[in-house]
């Protein structure tokens, strides 16, 4: 009886899901995806010409935090069946980023146009998912209450470099309680897939962060204080080495505005 | 005090694994590696021409059970800094197999004259890494015991393919008794990268193995009566899909013939 229900729970979650992607592939939904996706994984996107993807693959696999790779696709290839049974890259996340030699060129809700038979797409983990099994933990997340997309911040802490790929680590950050940010710790560390545990804790100083209310991506939110920000390794990384590697061709999703998958978070941990 | 005992011991034990390695270098060792390595973590070694490497980076990621990546090397670099100080991939493997268009033509102890400018270096976890794991917690392994390889074969799993890449999936065997495999399957889960949990414990058929006594790789082993053979993912899986593939050129390690790193088996534990 309570399978059948959970069954039920669980095709409706998977309705909700496949509305909601209907509703970015048409381009109504263009914004943020913090918090919507319940349990579904989300995924940071980089599409890059074949010819950059082996030294992106080996920049990856040498910054699992920043960079865990959830999904390689085949060259030319716009379908991600191992995320999902009909995830179509070039409409299915809500806004992209386009870049030519390293320099952004336009933010588009659907890059179909801009396809080619030399791409390779990779997705890497990303926040959200964690923050889910935050929430599940009974931890409430601000940004996610104030409807904004996540704090992100370039740091002082520099990435392996692979070929071209260089430069820092981006890291999101999330102001908790001190004991809050114990559990958040414990409980992000089971998710290596989504960036594992916090790579710091406490002053922002320390990444090369001078203000807090100015972060390079997302949204500001006040840090309480009787709280600390917390700061995970966060999947924007690669833009930062796209901006230093210069590839003549590279698209990547907005900030924040991720694929979701069909993948359930639960089905990433430890 | 004892931090000084253990400083001096793991002193100890990488001039050991130095000395080890000098020994592999000069080609004076060319044997299999397991049970010799103390705590060190080994690898299995796939080398490619750089056109193959973003479809074979895909074919690890699609495929972590056997092909766990450890490392992957800078185009035309045979060092491997993050695994060791001093690692030279063309000299530190005991024995090679060099494949010309999927066909095996030699197993020299030395790939110096055969580097070329376009080879991607990848190195994958290996069970002997875990087999430090099981011995640590009393699990006694008979192909350790009798000196020999490990028991590897080819099963009727198929990978998940990516580009020319594809073909069943090799499992390593050990033979356990009940108690002892319920223990493995536990210990070997916290190893992901090393091919974490077994794929099957028991019936070999069920594998499309017909004749345990009759190994594709390695060494036979005698399963008695009382026990159950335990099959675990194994990083010879890329050997298989080179015969499928066959790339105009490659080289691998010979099968159980590891490179042994400087990293520690337990960096690699959840």
């Amino acid at each position: 009886m309570v399978e059948a229900v959970c069954e039920v729970e669980r095709s409706q979650a998977h309705s909700r899901i496949a509305e909601l992607r209907t509703r970015i592939r048409s381009g109504e939904f263009q914004s943020h995806t913090s918090g919507i996706a319940e349990d579904f994984v989300q995924g940071n996107v980089v599409i890059l010409p074949q010819k950059y993807a082996k030294d992106f693959a080996a920049f990856c696999e040498r910054n699992p935090k920043p960079c865990p790779v959830l999904a390689m696709g085949d060259t030319g290839e716009p379908m991600l069946p191992s995320l999902g049974q009909d995830i179509d890259i070039r409409t299915d996340v809500p806004r992209y980023r386009v870049w030519r030699d390293g320099k952004l060129v336009s933010e588009p809700t659907d890059i179909s146009a801009l396809w080619r038979d030399d791409l390779v797409c990779f997705v890497i983990g990303c926040s959200f998912s964690f923050e889910w099994a935050l929430a599940r933990q009974g931890i409430v997340l601000r940004h996610v209450v104030e409807g904004k997309n996540v704090a992100m911040y370039r740091t002082n802490i520099p990435t392996e470099a692979a070929g071209a790929f260089s430069g820092p680590m981006v890291v999101s950050m999330r102001p908790l309680s001190v004991s809050d940010a114990a559990r958040a710790v414990e409980i992000t560390a089971r998710y290596p897939r989504v960036h594992g545990a916090p790579v710091h804790v406490g002053d922002p100083t320390v990444l090369g962060i001078s203000d807090l209310q100015k972060p390079d991506y997302g949204d500001a939110v006040v840090v309480k204080p009787d709280e600390v920000p917390v700061f995970w390794a966060c999947g924007v990384t690669p833009q930062a080495a796209i901006t230093q590697a210069k590839p003549d061709f590279c698209i990547t999703h907005a900030p924040g505005a991720m694929l979701i998958t069909d993948l359930l978070n639960a089905q990433l941990s430890n």
